[in-house]
């Protein structure tokens, strides 16, 4: 059956592997990766772009089916999940709306749809608007559960190809600085990033942020009990001129709420233009999650450090190995 | 041609198929099914179970194209559907919310939007809000037409896989009583089960429901003209002690409109809780078409009794089984 | 790589080629075509009625991925696109409500998504609400692009079938007589198709609509320029008795905006019903691009001369050659 093959790739693992320490069930959370398992994923995600690149109809994933249920809607995440699945030779099941569409309108629980869903599909991909709400589809289901966002909590698979396009861009992430810019409070893609790098030894972070939207005591708590240097700076460029890597973030109107005034405020404080790009090393990058509104000028795009292209097509290679190794295993 | 081909299929139908009585065209309502076929499109569901389990990247309908017109959005059974398609081999064109996104809006005929889409397509599968829908796509269209649920009209497909999964669960049925529970007014798939198990001998029904969703007079007429054996009951406890199938239904709130008080009065009268399992006997079973709210409380689950979710998986053997039949033949 | 393949397959062009001058990069306007382009691929269109007939399964573009990115949604069109990929073997990643669900609603530019999704796909298919758009798109995009309507501007595979069906209908677009009927002001179509005429020798052009809807000087003035023959008339069954085509639109309450009085006042002004089929000429035909309201009535369906169903499968035939040819060459 398609558990059992499943369960039999697994065995073929790479030595590294004893003991099933890189068994991967379910994708739920940045904390969930140790740094052999990031590097483990990373060279599947290198043999990916290969295979990208050279076998258009790969049919490693042939036969199987993924379900992507977005309960909020984000074209940008479904469609690099969907490509993933498609360049493997996967099919997919999708609904891009089903807070309105599926029966959870109707009222049924979260975990009544998974119970459905999981008889359609080999693995499901879930986008979700309350935290906490992919643990609670992967408790239920029997098959893999990919966690694409859920509220304001997790959005691991964005955490691994920003961690993966550092490596890819500067060849390494040890002793790298980093510079977080932006809206650090309530950005989840740069608290997760802030997370993983701590696994590497002697990174040095630096946080750039208007007032209002300052990175959490939580992340500088964890940090600093790993042993990881961090200060804060109000000064971009000379952050810039420092790092090997500026993290540029979009101020999200929607955390705001009514409170314009912050938001105008926050906005437009720290942007990336040709004066940052000026200061920064000749092999230092600019990598930005998207979708970017006026954050970074478009002015930067053609300069060959502005990454944040080559970043979100990391994402597929991050995604295809991902469901390479949830479905067939290692 | 695509359209001789599915013809030539239907000449290997098997010697039980004699004078074309097996052949189907389009799939419309629970009322055109004899009891023989019934039989034989539940022997193509169980070779359908295998297929799923041991061969997937099945090529059955490869190079066949199926339509999911939705003019009404319904997650689960459109999700249904087209894995149903993708596990075979076949395509998939799907349009989920076809009432505000297609020329209906801008006032195309029904009819007009069928001739376009056959020309796209080998199989359209049609939800739509209206009664009689369904029919007037089939006497359109050149290509087969499936019936995914027409308003307060009919959902076949739903009315198959219900007793599908009696036969499986009890491995009969024949001489079986089955209980019907919650909104026997306006829920289709109670009067379709009803309708469909007038076709087994000594078969008993009891209607269980609150007094402003009785079962209509029509069915019950209907079960006595064929001689079946029908009861109303109060006593839930001493239905689910006697009978082999409790069938629990959702009232549903959207039937009521303003008469708010009528739906609180109806909903929450009979509730499948683990008293009611205490009572039932070891090998009957609980259903429930999905989506179910509080009506079966959440630890009846895990009950090896509790079949609801093993019966949405067979809607996908019973639709894997129908496509074949309609796209390729016996 | 990808790219490299196809630049290869443009050098295997037939003789005819020779140049380039077939070699197309992009579907954005009808002015792109020439004549002998026009020959040349309603020649592969011929091809791909054969293949859609004959080789259900085809694996022309397998491993290739189109994004259909519809801004504004159109089933029509978009389901006649991918069936158009899937009838040749080829995969879809489709987003039917993009203005909505994509981060254009965060506020991101057109330009920035086409540079995520080309990392997703290797052909883009893009409706948008705003003219200009697919230029856009496509001078941003390192692969393909095809635009399938940008608001008031484009929408050049409509107009290419439309050139295909008379041809296909009449067997020849040299001397032939068109009467275009309707909201010649509006309609893209009319104007597109108009344009393209103007390209083969002898060819006359009737227009034939309500005063408040007439077609603009900008065509007459252009068709004059290229020794077009054309006039105004108010009499539809004169022009229909005298013509080859009589191409009928549908006047578009939506252009019309608060102005109700005008609305009422063009439709419903010319009919085409069957006293029109009357005195129409027995190989002459009836065209529409749909969707059709009622001018044309129904009972002229049934009528041989009814080609606005064959027009829009030849939509089909039209998509499948252009993907083709874009993505693997001729």
């Amino acid at each position: 059956s398609r558990m059992q093959i499943r369960a039999m790739s697994v065995d073929k693992a790479p030595s590294f592997s004893t003991g099933n320490k890189f068994q991967l069930n379910d994708i739920l959370e940045a904390q969930q990766f140790d740094r052999d398992t990031l590097t483990a994923i990373f060279d599947v995600a290198r043999e990916m772009e290969k295979i990208e690149i050279n076998s258009p109809g790969s049919q490693i994933l042939k036969g199987y089916l993924m379900a992507t249920l977005f309960y909020e809607p984000s074209t940008r995440t479904r469609l690099s999940f969907e490509s993933s699945m498609k360049r493997l030779g996967g099919e997919v099941l999708t609904t891009e709306n089903a807070r309105e569409y599926s029966s959870a309108a109707k009222g049924e629980t979260l975990e009544d749809t998974i119970r459905t869903v999981e008889g359609y599909a080999d693995i499901i991909v879930m986008r979700h608007f309350e935290s906490g709400a992919a643990k609670r589809a992967a408790n239920t289901a029997s098959i893999p559960v990919i966690n694409a966002g859920d509220g304001p909590g997790q959005h691991p698979t964005q955490a691994l190809l920003d961690v993966y396009t550092i490596e890819r861009e500067l060849g390494k992430l040890e002793g790298i600085k980093v510079g977080l810019v932006g809206d650090l409070a309530n950005g989840r893609t740069v608290r997760s990033l802030a997370y993983l790098l701590s696994k590497y030894p002697n990174v040095k972070i630096y946080f750039v942020s208007p007032e209002v939207v300052k990175m959490k005591d939580d992340i500088k708590m964890y940090l600093t009990s790993k042993g990881v240097e961090w200060e804060e700076s109000a000064d971009l460029m000379e952050v810039a001129s420092t790092c090997d890597v500026v993290y540029q973030t979009r101020i999200q109107r929607e955390r705001f709420g009514e409170r314009t005034n912050d938001y105008e405020k926050a906005r437009g404080k720290y942007i990336v233009d040709k004066a940052v790009l000026g200061v920064m090393q000749k092999h230092a990058v600019i990598m930005h999650p998207l979708p970017r509104l006026d954050e970074i000028t478009v002015d930067v795009d053609e300069d060959p450090r502005a990454a944040y292209f080559r970043q979100a097509k990391n994402g597929l290679y991050i995604r295809m190995a991902l469901l390479k190794l949830l479905l067939v295993g290692w």
